[in-house]
């Protein structure tokens, strides 16, 4: 079949806050060929995704991401990295152009299990998806009693995992931060597994990040997450160093596979963290394969919807020793309402991923109409962009 | 002063030709502050990077660029990067940014400059500008016969050095790349400094780029530039260890002083390229007190306005060493009409950088109405961007 037709929606709350939820926004792609559809979502800044499909070419390799897509054949699983090839080349000089097409690379893989009646774990080549553990992914509390009565609550919704981050963590005293932590693992109990992300607070000031380390270390976190910007590599070699037990976790920003292999390669880390809504499922898949090998272990970066979630788990889906995932637990009402189907845990707390064609995550067309934004993009007088209808 | 308004000019020649010339089009930055009005430009996509500027927020770290550049204080250099680390921090989430704080980080500079009446490599910490020796960037022709007429031509012009690139270059046998790359080195003669181009055009395959080397080698080609995309570091480190004289050069894509400082680190360059159009000058300064010290040479990577030539000559303006400069030679109309001043070479052929204030090189308004393409943008039925009056 042919790539007939690519449309974005721009998803969003009435009201953006200013705060780390990155489940505000959305930008859904919808992708047509044949009698099948697809569906994927870019993370973050909906409006420029949308300029990088559309945009007036600047030059040869400076092309909207459209031309590499639009009218392209998929009939099998080689013909997505076919496709990506070609973007990539063709849109090198694009900035953005990765984000853009992780959501398309979601929408093809979806669209092309579909036609071919098979989950996409099973395109990307696992014979079986293992469940994974869900941690549930929060902001720390203003203070350590409301980060306590935060992870007390997930471990009574039965989560064996929980992360804590953001919030205020890493600007005060490392002895305030110290208090968050062990309010944190005293509200899950001894046996639940424990993450902190630091939100990169500490630029590449690895003297700074090494202070909280000791009551990492005696709360028995398994990691410590982004304590630094993406690219100080070396500030991850080093604080690696310093580390006893607790891993270094990061990668969240990786929007393709290099940038993912240096990471692991030279920041020491214990954990990859890919988000599909900025690498796409075909990418994180190599970045899997590359990480298994040499000790790292892949987890998904989700805090959005349950489609994005689907598209995050597809990659690792068949390893079964990289056991954790990110689970979103507070999204907005956006975040909620805008797939039928959710990735419920069962009665062991496990998340399974689905064994229906494709993603096996569906948008519902109201919750489209509910949140969707109209965007309007003219150039030289000519409109380029406009939000197509939902059916 | 305040940085009272920002505006953006998406300017394009009247038709965009399917070719590697990145001077077909231009993203203009306006600042302005106090009495005083500085001059910016962005690599590529113009519409993308006005998109990033105007953008609604998608959450607390994935913000317009705008929000941390209006109404931010300039008073000295260090204002500069205050307001980078700040955007990097509020839009951290938005891959397009950095392609859009270059412009306009390079329109703080000039504005500051000209408050000062100070050159901008003099706030940059440079007591002196040492002229470059410009090299002139061109196409290698479609046959060998073209390519030795053109680096004739160019020799003829009085350039000491050139650089051939793209064109058919690496797709073809190894043995017609080697033909070009005779043909050049007879256009040029013995004397001068020749340099090759590959456009990314082997991937990441060491094998095919190596086939290349024996050819490269024997006309004494004095850089290897971008065998591989841009993330493929190590394929980078594996080449250069089979280079005998030839160096490897490459960097154009970074965007941020992490990227760069891996490319020095782990793939083994001579040369590292840096486009001020998608690092901005601070960004670039940063990459170049990193590269020398440790045997890199920095040079600017430069194909279109003289503005933008003028921007990336700055960050490494008191490198007395780093003599190499990349010189648009062949720009469009649009390139060659969008400012007043240009940096001639002079009786020796050498280019020198601007000793008036600021960048030293003002956009024309009458080019900036001839070129101006009208963009709009409106998101939820609001207007949140529309092309700004020239005057």
């Amino acid at each position: 079949m042919k790539i007939s037709r690519v449309d974005f929606f721009y998803l969003s709350m009435p009201e953006i806050h200013d705060r780390a939820d990155g489940s505000q926004d959305s930008l859904l792609v919808r992708v047509e060929g044949g009698k099948h559809v697809g569906w994927g979502e870019c993370e973050a800044a909906p409006l420029v995704s949308i300029a990088s499909w559309c945009c007036p070419m600047s030059h040869s390799v400076c092309r909207p991401v459209r031309d590499s897509v639009l009218d392209q054949t998929l009939e099998s699983a080689q013909d997505i990295p076919r496709i990506l090839r070609l973007a990539k080349r063709n849109s090198d000089d694009l900035l953005q152009a990765d984000h853009t097409l992780a959501g398309i690379d979601m929408a093809l893989w979806d669209l092309l299990g579909k036609k071919m009646d098979l989950p996409v774990y099973r395109l990307l080549g696992y014979d079986k998806a293992f469940p994974k553990t869900p941690y549930a992914s929060q902001l720390f509390g203003d203070d350590p009693q409301e980060t306590y009565t935060k992870t007390r609550r997930v471990r009574e919704l039965g989560f064996r995992a929980t992360k804590v981050g953001w919030g205020g963590f890493g600007e005060g005293s490392s002895e305030d931060d110290a208090e968050h932590v062990r309010a944190a693992r005293e509200g899950l109990g001894d046996e639940g597994i424990l993450l902190v992300d630091a939100g990169k607070i500490w630029g590449d000031d690895v003297d700074e990040a090494a202070k909280r380390l000791a009551a990492l270390e005696d709360c028995r976190v398994l990691w410590l997450e982004e304590p630094f910007v993406a690219g100080a590599l070396a500030a991850y070699k080093t604080l690696s160093e310093r580390c006893r037990d607790v891993k270094l976790a990061g990668g969240e920003d990786c929007h393709d596979e290099y940038s993912a292999q240096h990471t692991i390669d030279y920041a020491g880390i214990g954990y990859v963290q890919i988000d599909a809504g900025r690498t796409g499922i075909t990418v994180a898949k190599k970045i899997a394969d590359y990480a298994a090998p040499r000790g790292v272990t892949f987890v998904n970066h989700t805090f959005t919807t349950q489609l994005a979630l689907s598209a995050s788990l597809q990659p690792y889906a068949g390893l079964e020793k990289h056991t954790i995932c990110e689970y979103p637990v507070e999204p907005t009402s956006l975040g909620r309402e805008l797939t039928r189907e959710t990735l419920a845990r069962d009665a062991e707390g496990l998340v399974h991923i689905p064994e229906r064609p494709g993603l096996g995550v569906e948008p519902d067309e109201n919750a489209i109409r509910k949140y969707l934004v109209d965007v309007e993009i003219k150039v030289g007088g000519r409109t380029i962009f406009s939000t197509p209808r939902v059916v």
